[in-house]
């Protein structure tokens, strides 16, 4: 798959459910990437990958397959809910395609739009260099660093970064 | 109240739902330390004060009055689950009297016993100096800083700080 390919970024419907599935057990069996209960539960879409509005989750197709998905909404409820979060899955033969870059652009846009003052990542795990890389490139800041909240399964106990990109109105 | 008057912490039951819940509105109305849902759920204890097992939800009274309440568990499912987390209320009435440094004292007590290998506070209001002040009397250390994420009700936007007190073994 060549860099940048053709993607689609679009919201998810109940059809998406299996690919998007599939995609959380084969970040949950890398285990290094994100804290998702061990074992996964039945329904690893409803429990860990739905959002209500004003939260959405989409999906990045490329050639009519769902390689990536987002969810994204506001980072908590009340006098928190200026700020926005998103999580982000990439199927394994969907990497360094672009499709991670096309998808977090796609969240900053939607966080823009409406209204959000800034998007919060809690928790990326710090030798997920790809990933701090990638939210880096597009604006994103360490503002924390809890240590070894982490429990790497080959690297030992590692950092959980707090990244923040401000959105400050035109 | 005298300062650190008999302090009883203790599990909390579902008679202590009233209690909790006059705790949760009381500090909901103040609107300066928790960006707690608006408005509040119709059944605040069940959707913002329960934990389940290995979480816990204990009580603090003073004079067999409940002034004051904590809930604790781990920060994260699977690989994130060796830290722990935890939330406190304290009454009105019930602060300056030494009730949040026993919730807190008990909290570490019990995070250190089963084994956690620290505690994260992810939210902590910025302004809210009375609290920051306890977490770092007990150990606790500013790990993160997010810009602007409380809206605060007379000071504008202000920090949320996420803090962490680990626990090494002895």
């Amino acid at each position: 798959m060549s860099p940048a390919a053709d993607v689609v970024v679009r919201d998810a419907t109940p059809r998406d459910a299996a690919a998007i599935a599939e995609m959380i057990v084969e970040v949950a069996d890398e285990a290094t990437s994100y804290a998702f209960p061990e074992p996964l539960p039945d329904d690893p879409v409803g429990a860990l990958w739905t959002e209500v509005a004003p939260g959405r989750v989409v999906v990045a197709e490329v050639d009519g397959r769902v390689v990536g998905t987002a969810k994204m909404g506001p980072n908590r409820p009340g006098r928190g809910s200026h700020v926005a979060t998103a999580s982000f899955l990439v199927a394994r033969t969907g990497r360094r395609t672009g499709v991670g870059l096309e998808l977090v652009s796609h969240v900053v846009t939607w966080a823009r739009s409406a209204g959000y003052q800034g998007i919060q990542f809690n928790a990326v795990v710090s030798t997920n260099t790809a990933a701090v890389a990638l939210w880096e490139r597009v604006g994103f800041r360490v503002v924390g660093r809890v240590p070894g909240a982490f429990r790497h399964p080959t690297q030992g106990d590692v950092d959980l970064l707090v990244m923040y990109l401000g959105l400050p109105r035109a």
